[in-house]
């Protein structure tokens, strides 16, 4: 008799009503919009409702990895454990995570809801259309887009280079053939043909601007600033231009409401948004954290991928638009990262781990820890606190552990082995013992660097100070591309570095804690919306697609049941 | 000081809850879902759970109209009002209808939840998102798609022939420029590139699928038979086939659950599915009137267009599928609708009526009458009798009403004028006195052809017998296509007629009762899954486009409250 699946485990839970679990952060009902039995929206109108809590009370955590290897360490798993470990010690908790995007729930990888004992359930809503958020932003998005063509359509007013347009479409599908299109074929009446493409909508540049906005009136503006693409005469076009934010933000009206749910063992998990790794963010909502942090006694929130990446963004983007500071980073590390991070194993999603890789060997953990270190190092960059969470697996040695405890003692770092995903919140015990010790230090949180600061310095600094980088390599278009930017007025924007997240350098080959590197800017985009401009470095994969046999043909209903999700 | 707009009317309701609106119909809280405090979605274990009722006991009313305009007849204010007056009766009414496509709200056209003080509530959730049910549908047409394309570019191991495929994408936006797209383009890993396109979420098989649906198991079964395309050798490749038709029912296991919303009045109003008028069926959904009619004492239901499209299919497909037969059909006429049938006028949507036409001139309507002799003369030829409801417009004249009562006294049909729009229930009396009236009559209901006649008949048959045509000219690829599907299998399945809804001809341009013409079908098509055989008459539009000044660029949220949702 195995380990129950994911999907068995979920569909064995009870779940308490939402009302219930709302109760545990003291939000009353009538914040509640029921979706079902089993999920609610909060509405807004809590964080400015007279009567309600307008100030931040909880201690804010940052949930953030090693680089993971393509399989993922258990952020997700490590989140929800550790929450339920909290509220077992007394701690009023709450935790927010992204909503993972149903398009890859049908290819190889199985859903984002936790796994094991540490799940979010309804697993299934979960994983499918939830609140049809995401299926909102698809709508928001691709109505700006069917606008965008239909004034080149009806004469082209605006004189919109159709050469420079970079607003694309989005599905929230794995659909490689949309990468590339033409569209406007066929007669007079079906428009002008161009070349463009489809994105995941979690790419989807309105994905990131719902996460990033504090208030409907913040959504409103956001849209009206997209920039869609430039005119014959270099000149942005907005959605404001082409009278379509008015309309999105309607669309997006409940969608900006974040999604109650539960963790299986009741924990409030605030599900809102799912803004990609790689381009964006990869950070949840900053009104699901600002309505969180109001009420409960610890906040924990998911960034991305690394340190580098997610709880980089998280830190100098998200945090300077909620105005919310971090108190502690737990840093979720896996031996096996540490042995792929030694350069001895190839680690391919999908498929089994090597078998040498799974044998106890301490110095395959030594030779990749220099990761860690240099993990380590980023959280403190940024002045706040980390604390270790090595999150255990049945194949794991204790001389490996060791060997990250020992890492960790050195630099005088709090360090825990955690087993939620066997045994839940329990298995969490000493990794949140861990988490409220390191809580009592008072944080010094630092961006790494100043708003007022040119996008050029911004992305140096990003490269220098956070990934240890020689310096940055723009290319000639990347660098005209930022003078232009700055003198358009985005140059008071935040930064995102679009790179591999397999390494914490821009090139996945480069295991461990690279040096002696200088990052490569090929080119710039500015999401003007969202409120960023990002520097990308390599190929970006923004619409994956679906392997020869995707986990779609598994997946089936059959009486009423749902088979095969995971 | 001017009559209220539609979405003024609607957001001065006082919405009850929908348990409250459920329980008239005797449904119980536990089959409620609840999507937000105003809509729940009802469970269809309802149709199959111990102590429920199982059989029909309601008069089963489809409401259909004359050969409209281009701004429509008022169809669905007029099942709203008559609902609502039935209800005024002391009736227990339940009215069904499609759910508004989200895409053309953002047009030229407004929302489609009837108007004035006749209208479906929330207004505003109905028009957008509602419980995504379109999102869903999206979803699952697109996963399909996806994989169908997955598949061609791994190796193509069924041998599909790109150039005979028949399965295209659907987005619910008005968007003309992915009516023909080439896809695929890029890099090796980019796809197999080929033409195909884009139809509106309406026009998918999925949507017209979902409708006819009357479980989830038969669902499942629908969606494995959808074709996709052929082999080079011909054959049929099916969802099936593909290994997708489990993962799509997954994706649609909550969008079956019909949506419970209210008249302004409080009646029940069930909203589900939108399957487009011309090359879909345009009724709502088989689920939704079979939990109706097991509750109500009158069920009255809305099919697209005139009698000659929706209705017909509502009798010919629907009702096949159902097991239910109607008793009556209310054929709703208006006084510029057969003044527009004269020949006389030119009637444009998005431009004002012609001045001529509002002036007094019992001659115009005469000269148009031949027009609703001819849908009455349809709705007889099905055994079912009909009601005729005259849709009052304050520029009237009761001249004109006149005319109409004339004819249907000569007859010997019920007439009714109603005032519902500007009203509501109270305003359609006596139509809903003409109706309980109308039911006391038995009726004999036939379909026009059976289910073993040959495809060529069938459509012969609703062309001669329903619209008049002297004979149906086939082109030759139209049949041996028909040869093909009986070869195949499909010889047993109903037919559907895709033509104007102009005219009852194929030919918009022929107004009244068009006699001595002959309907030429240039192309035929299965939609195997959805379960009927549709024969192409014309051009068929799948996927609307925006004016110039689309209705979206006026549509804006202001402090929280939509304007301009019309």
């Amino acid at each position: 008799m195995g380990f129950p699946s994911d999907l068995e485990i979920a569909s064995a839970a009870e779940l308490r009503p939402p009302a219930e679990i709302a109760g545990r952060l003291g939000i009353p009902e009538e914040f509640l919009e029921p979706y079902g039995r089993t999920v609610a929206k909060i509405d807004l109108g809590i964080l400015t409702a007279p009567g309600q809590p307008q100030e931040q009370r909880a201690k804010y955590v940052v949930v953030t990895a090693v680089t993971p290897t393509p399989l993922g360490e258990g952020k997700t798993t490590t989140s929800v454990g550790l929450a339920d470990g909290l509220a077992q010690l007394g701690k009023r908790v709450a935790v927010t995570l992204r909503q993972p995007s149903m398009g890859p729930t049908f290819g190889i990888k199985g859903g984002a809801a936790g796994g094991g004992y540490s799940q979010i359930v309804p697993m299934d809503r979960l994983n499918l259309h939830l609140t049809g958020d995401f299926h909102a932003i698809t709508a928001a998005h691709n109505l700006l887009s069917a606008l965008l063509d239909n004034h080149l359509h009806h004469g082209n007013e605006l004189g919109i280079d159709p050469r420079n347009i970079t607003w694309r479409r989005v599905l929230d599908v794995n659909d490689r053939s949309l990468r590339n299109i033409v569209l406007g074929l066929g007669a007079r009446a079906d428009g002008v043909a161009r070349q463009t493409g489809f994105d995941i909508t979690a790419a989807s540049e309105v994905m990131v601007l719902l996460s990033l906005s504090s208030s409907l009136a913040d959504l409103s503006q956001r849209l009206r600033r997209i920039v869609v693409g430039y005119t014959y005469a270099g000149r942005p076009v907005t959605a404001d231009d082409l009278g379509a934010a008015g309309a999105m933000a309607v669309i997006l009206k409940d969608a900006i409401n974040p999604n109650l749910l539960q963790t299986l063992e009741g924990t409030p998990a605030l599900i809102h948004c799912g803004p990609f790794g790689n381009i964006a963010t990869g950070n949840s909502s900053v009104v699901a954290d600002l309505v969180a942090t109001r009420r409960a006694d610890i906040v924990l929130t998911e960034a991305g991928f690394g340190a580098d990446m997610g709880a980089e963004r998280f830190m100098n983007v998200k945090c300077r638009v909620s105005g919310l500071r971090p108190d502690a980073a737990v840093i979720v590390v896996t031996v096996r990262a540490l042995k792929a991070h030694s350069g001895r194993f190839k680690i391919v999603a999908g498929k089994p781990l090597p078998e040498e890789l799974l044998a106890e060997n301490p110095d395959d953990v030594r030779a990749g820890i220099a990761n860690l270190r240099k993990h380590i190092q980023i959280i403190e960059g940024f002045g706040v606190w980390p604390v270790v969470a090595i999150n255990a697996f049945p194949q794991d040695f204790d001389s490996e552990h060791q060997v990250i405890r020992d890492l960790c003692a050195e630099l005088g770092v709090k360090c825990a082995v955690s087993r939620h995903v066997a045994e839940g919140g329990a298995g969490a015990a000493e990794l949140a013992q861990a988490l409220i010790d390191a809580l009592d230090h008072p944080t010094h949180f630092r961006y790494t660097y100043e708003s007022d600061q040119s996008l050029v310095s911004k992305i140096e600094a990003v490269a220098t100070k956070v990934y240890g980088a020689d310096g940055v390599d723009f290319a000639p278009a990347a660098a005209s591309a930022l003078a232009a930017y700055e003198k358009l007025g985005f140059g008071d924007l935040p930064v995102v570095i679009a790179k591999s997240h397999l390494s914490i350098s821009h090139d996945p080959a480069l295991k461990g804690a690279p040096t002696g590197w200088r990052l490569p800017v090929r080119e710039v985009r500015a999401a003007a919306g969202a409120g960023y401009v990002y520097a990308i470095c390599g190929e970006m994969r923004t619409m994956p697609g679906f392997a020869s046999h995707p986990n779609a043909e598994r997946i089936d209903l059959v009486d009423g049941e749902i088979r095969g999700l995971s």
